[in-house]
């Protein structure tokens, strides 16, 4: 099974421009490369993906497979419904052969910050009971050293009555700034699928994000980070020039 | 005990431009033809809602009363705090003398549309267990039928499994559009701070708004409509010219 | 389309009891002589709510059609998919062909009292969006009048902030008593799977529940109430004696 | 400030049976071995914890001292505000002076199984940013390990669209069974007032309290578990005799 995400905006921009044709076969060659067992099989069918990018901003992945989706990706969900593929969820099938989405940065090991649409618990959750976490993003989205790129900070989902000390700690801990996100349609701070809030954590330096990530996940009211280490296999960058850049995980 | 809630940034915009001394006398001077029994007691502190407009977007009270204020007004919370003002809730005072709020449009018969913001619920809430309710809002607010100045319809708050039928039955019902409405800073619909979502219905005809309230309040799924019908005892609306144009409520 | 909700446990085992062969049996010949459209295709598949009473306490129903069932009924749920049954939900199928369901208690004009087991909102939605409802209870849940059999109270689910001026409200305009249902699996009171509390309102007398049941839906926040008022199409009673009595909707 | 959980009705009642002014005393005495700072200035007052314990199930501290509570203690809350006590909240107080809670059980270097009421989230946050926190308990929750006297598990609050694979991981990873924990006063599973459920993980042996508690935060989907690790400065046990047990926490 397979779970396919949200992508952003400018990724899937991206991918318009260049064309359906000959996106589908960069890709399909790219994903040939990939140590997921999974992928040979998959790569044979030229319509991969094919569908995600001309329903910008969401790719759903067309491949006779079940897709899992979760509960609050509306618009997938619709996407989904509409081009006639079966929905499932984690209930039924915890755990997946591959799961595929996008990023807000990557850096050089692989570390990826997820979240700039609040999802980032979701994401983790489907990321995490995958055989194999495949990342599609844009050449805006590669650095060498988290920061370069996205200013935005690193989104930690918090617990509502915790969201003061838990900022408090980040900061003493950490250093940087954190901010409560708040939200546009609506009065007051973004309220997540969850029902929980959102900091926005802008650090300062680079840091060592395996330990800070289990470090803040152990801060009381944290419920999860934007974080997301050791868990990608490979990141294709859609660059700028047409090409397709990959990233793998180097075997340890 | 009293309530004062977030106010539109356009209102509080227009207060700042008329000046603090100037609109907090008119504001006395119009409060003080109430009929609600508690303002003539109020109406002798000069500083009435002069907080309010300076610390945009939130007005707040500055009585030495108790301010009662929902836990999910995060940022109207902060001002009360900073401000050293005394922090309530319904449990404690389950019946308040005053409410404040501002409205999204108001007409002839004083009935309202508010939850641009979201916040419908907790502010019907709010009004519904005040002695008196109190609306200020700036002149683009002021409408004779609902919908004049007011293009973006009722945010009716739904249960999140029923938002589909709900949208079904609103337009069959009652015609129009139904819309999901989706979030900016976050991906996917807004989260409503009952953990539930929102539908922006666009009416197209002027209803006989109570029936149409009552209605569609009693659809499966449906928590609350942001028509407010006959609750507000006063509405003070600051005119461009810089006067304060009051319409009560008719006595019945 | 198809909706089965969980049964209350007495229920189950008063069927449990009879035998499945004749129950099935007994229940298709009731279901026959029903005004719904939908049954007669029903009716020849023996199998009809088969697998519900062995597998208590959650009546599946084993039909070859697809089933709709809430996110949060996660045993029935599993059920559903230990059966091999399709799940679906709202979103999909915004109208369902019939849904069947339990109820607390039954009066001779099929209002019906539900929500003992916290999912009134769930339920009400359910059943509001179906063509033909129908309602499975044992001897204990029939009255003339509501209140006679069912000691408990109407479930009125409330928004948290507002449960005590929701209390105070009820039995001021209504009279009784309503409590805060507390939890007995963890501490403090009970949260329904929206999220919200749930007042149990103690009537002390025969209201015109059609009207009872709009003002108090009106209540500034009240989600749902457990009264459901002019939905039930057919109610089938099994009796102490293995007999199943039947009560239908009368025309108007 | 202070913040005072709830306890179990157990401890309460054993308080009870002990009678006012000689537990005072002892608890008084007690304390001013502590090496909490905050501590001799309050032992000084006779009326420590007097309140709670004729008012089972919940001690409430009188000490004329603010209390910090969370909003979802419905009945501490009550109690609270009938002892015309402050209630304050981490928004306002991100750090506390003590905090006092109950435990599951302890054991011999003060790790905690807290969270058979369900409120464990809730409780490590108030811990947490706690700079001193006391756990006072009923000789039935001493063991030298852990298992030893308190045989329903760790509870495991789980974001609800994970909750299979994270059963799966914890029982795979760690051994032991898991299991969703069901309500008894609503239908399906239990619901946290943060809207998780919760997983009552069973484990068979002894482990490393400090690693697997890490190991399981980090799984994706869990919000917090029930383990508290080098959080307790000081335990007194109320113990069948009548005298009072302590366990402080070692230098290192």
């Amino acid at each position: 099974f397979l779970f396919c995400s949200e992508q952003t905006e400018s990724s899937a921009f991206f991918l318009q421009l260049r064309g359906l044709n000959k996106r589908t076969c960069q890709l399909s060659a790219s994903l040939r490369l990939s140590r997921c067992k999974w992928l040979p099989e998959v790569t044979g069918k030229e319509e991969l993906l094919s569908v995600g990018f001309y329903s910008s901003p969401f790719p759903v992945v067309r491949l006779g497979y079940s897709i899992t989706i979760t509960k609050a990706s509306v618009r997938a969900r619709q996407l989904i419904l509409q081009n006639g593929l079966t929905l499932s969820d984690l209930d039924r099938h915890p755990e997946l052969d591959v799961a595929i989405d996008g990023a807000d940065e990557v850096d050089s090991d692989l570390n990826l910050i997820k979240g700039g649409g609040g999802c980032l618990t979701q994401e983790k959750i489907v990321a995490g009971y995958a055989k194999c976490f495949i990342v599609i993003a844009d050449y805006r989205k590669k650095s060498e050293n988290l920061g370069e790129q996205w200013k935005k900070g690193i989104p930690i989902e918090v617990i509502p009555m915790a969201y003061v000390p838990v900022t408090r700690a980040l900061t003493k801990n950490f250093g940087g700034a954190a901010e409560l996100r708040m939200a546009v349609s609506k009065a007051g701070p973004v309220v997540t699928d969850n029902g929980n809030f959102i900091l926005d954590w802008k650090f300062d330096k680079v840091h060592e994000w395996s330990e800070v990530n289990t470090a803040i996940k152990m801060i009381p009211g944290v419920v999860e980070t934007g974080l997301f280490i050791d868990m990608a296999e490979v990141v294709y960058f859609g660059m700028e020039d047409g090409s397709v850049s990959v990233r793998e995980k180097q075997p340890r």
